[in-house]
């Protein structure tokens, strides 16, 4: 089987934002929420950030526990790395997740002012600056014949779905809206000429949505 | 995280039968048309029957892509395995699923009448002739850390239940009728005093009935 190019559990508002306006250190997702975008995958059992026993195991988590299968490498935005514009200051900032980043796997960070790479209990982070069938290209050879996780933000992956390069897409859609921020989409019909669409609604309000190529 | 006793893709008729009535080898779910409970899984993109690519990447591939993650090994009954039944008059029969059965785990199957172990392709059988805990102790011992998968028929997943030794099970309700057979359930609210359920609605018509302990 190829590789494919996933993204996996990206949430959005109701008006179609992937995060708010004003990213900042202490607000990584700008005047939105996070807990009000995400908090269906933390009530779930495979949520990777859970501490304590329990969860659902029902549809959700089905969600949640996809999130690695057979993943080799993440594709990431600048902006979900970290919260800074412009050159580095400085190369202390190792990402938003402590010592232990969910991924481990490489993960490509996409910005126009590269860094050397390093590595977090598993997970290596690289800085490229290129076009995103180059790095998508760099990120397969490293996933080692698995597939490649596109991860956001929302400006990264409308660039993949720009050049063609996303084969499958699970979007979260929150029961709530921002009003500003991060555009993902308007509707997800402007998708629907590549891709079909099944919505599958669920108990805690979010309505998921599967696109996979045509 | 303990071992899960999971029951996966299990497919019932919607008056709760789980095959149909006089197995036979040219019959293996007596009158049932297996193709009526189990053609939502075979039109997804991760049927491991499939010999063509394509399939649908919607929410019944996540299930059957979920059948064999983190399974390490399956429990099922010698109706799953074979027509016959009483003693066994050779060892030729070698279960339905030709050169290469789909579990590549070991697999145990309950009967009264035991024979030799054996493996083909990947996966080895065993049988044992023992009460519903015993076996489960030799397929935890045999999974090396990973879950167990209850492959069923009714039979052997009712007893297991009776047991209490269930933890997720997920059902899937297709739209026909048997009116005789092997018998599963009456109703899935048999389930709930000891279950959380979430029924999940499919554009194929089956319906997604999905447990886990309360």
């Amino acid at each position: 089987m190829s590789q494919l190019v996933r993204v996996q559990n990206f949430c959005v508002s109701a008006d179609g934002f992937g995060a708010g306006e004003g990213q900042s250190l202490e607000r990584p997702f700008g005047h939105a929420d996070p807990g009000e975008l995400v908090s269906w995958a933390g009530a779930t059992a495979s949520w990777p950030n859970r501490t304590e026993p329990g969860g659902s195991r029902g549809l959700e988590d089905y969600f949640t526990r996809d999130f690695t299968r057979n993943i080799g490498a993440e594709i990431m935005g600048r902006n979900k790395f970290s919260p800074h514009r412009g050159p580095w200051a400085d190369h202390e900032w190792q990402g938003w997740w402590g010592d232990e980043p969910p991924f481990h796997t490489p993960v490509f960070v996409m910005t126009h002012h590269t860094r050397p790479s390093f590595t977090l209990s598993g997970t290596t982070f690289h800085f490229v600056d290129a076009a995103p069938a180059t790095v998508l290209a760099q990120a397969r050879d490293a996933a080692d014949g698995k597939d490649v996780r596109l991860g956001g933000g929302a400006h990264t992956i409308r660039e993949f779905l720009d050049a063609d390069l996303v084969d499958t897409l699970h979007v979260a859609v929150a029961p709530v809206r921002l009003g500003a921020g991060s555009r993902f989409w308007e509707s997800p019909d402007e998708l629907r000429d590549r891709f079909h669409l099944e919505i599958v609604p669920s108990a805690s309000g979010v309505t998921h949505h599967l696109f996979w190529r045509k």
